[in-house]
């Protein structure tokens, strides 16, 4: 595992930069990092090109070389990164309400945005009382077998929802909706009824229940949901409270960027 | 405002794609993005090499452009910095702590580390009903001026300390502590009670009490706070709020990373 990886192809540097980088995505939090074999491995590069390189990104301050030898993804990239417009913009204007739904309701609550076939979380706040959730943040489940997804893939473009169907609906529990036209009819009934319902479709024993969350010109760009024990709750019940939070959002991204583009 | 800039000199590809990245801090969050030539003048390119390497950047992710020709930093960017262990894995454990001490006080929390002689500000939850705080996640504010901050070099080796005092004290209100030895005396006296207080020292009206946050060997690797309204609240009052919410977090701390080097 040196050298000769079969992924490797002549490539730009830029394009070997975000490759060490994206050798890191992943990894589980507040793990031990990775070694420099295991960056070029992960990179598909030459162990002198990685070692080279790892070496710049380390002095910019884009990676952190610890007392054990790993790497790990340093606090400059970290920085940079908290200037993404959903990540900065989005998620501070959303913080409060997902602090209200949490007060209100003591259950976990997300936020997620459509990004290549997937959710992507970007923020998350647990119900210590609540049942124990997969997602964390930067982290990208599917869109068929979540509350978030369901309500982003529903008010994705039509032809764009067919490719993500097109791709496959694979099973994640006996409760996942891999049936694509079963997976229309529940998309059109999110429609409808403004909000989307699981139950136990991505983890046994969790349900929850999603809503749009839209810009000024009423796109959807997001989505939040409740994750709860299913069971001790009827998602559906949830569903006025998780509605009122994601309009009041809807409402300061209007006033907040009334020129989005 | 285009090739020759004052900036520029000779650097590798690597150290240009860190400064094309590094010329997005700084702004404002949900803002307008920046042009091409804007991106080249803050990182000291010239157009060309400049309009190459966002090219590349865009093409992986790094960037992205929207409608109106502007750059922002890109989801994957954002992706991969959720894997640095201060925002995953601090901020993870973090975050139910902080949820608490909002939860009990309705005021402003913050999570601070100490990066390059400031602190970095790695969480906040706003308090609605509280004063409004000048923060924001990715921020860096001086460590004299601020309750984290003083935390923060109270615990810092001395010698470290004394560098960061002889960098210079600057006041950001009339309260601030630019006296060196005023300032070590206060120092004194975080390590003595265990807790520091601002009152007014970087902006008027609002006040903080801080505390530290341990890891297993018992090193203080990050400080939590409340900021409140001055005149409102007595910030000492809040101090033992603040100490057992830090005091929790050090715990879970303790058990979550228990091989830390």
């Amino acid at each position: 595992m040196t050298a000769a990886t079969p992924q490797r192809r002549p490539i730009g540097v830029t394009a070997k930069v975000i490759a060490i980088l994206e050798a890191f995505t992943g990894m589980p939090p507040g793990d031990g990092g990775l070694t420099l074999t295991e960056i070029c491995r992960r990179a598909g590069l030459p162990l002198a090109t990685g070692h080279r390189l790892v070496g710049e990104l380390t002095a910019g301050g884009f990676l952190e070389r610890s007392a054990d030898g790993a790497y790990r993804i340093g606090l400059r990239l970290w920085r940079i990164a908290t200037r993404t417009p959903v990540a900065a913009g989005l998620r501070e204007l959303a913080l409060p309400h997902m602090e209200d739904l949490y007060a209100a309701t003591q259950e976990n609550v997300q936020l997620a945005v459509l990004r290549e076939g997937r959710a992507l979380y970007i923020e998350r706040l647990r119900g210590p009382r609540s049942v124990p959730i997969v997602t964390r943040v930067g982290a990208e489940l599917p869109l068929h077998a979540t509350g978030v997804g369901k309500v982003l893939l529903a008010f994705a473009d039509p032809a764009r929802q067919e490719e993500i169907i097109a791709a496959g609906l694979p099973a994640h529990t006996a409760h996942t909706i891999t049936d694509p036209d079963r997976l229309r009819t529940e998309l059109a009934e999110v429609r409808r009824q403004g909000y989307a319902l699981t139950r136990e479709e991505m983890t046994l024993g969790s349900c929850s229940v999603a809503a749009p969350v839209r810009d000024g010109r009423c796109r959807v760009i997001a989505a939040i949901s409740l994750v709860a024990r299913s069971g001790a709750t009827d998602p559906r019940r949830l569903a006025p409270t998780v509605l009122t939070a994601a309009r009041a959002l809807s409402r300061d991204i209007a006033t907040a960027w009334p020129d989005i583009p």
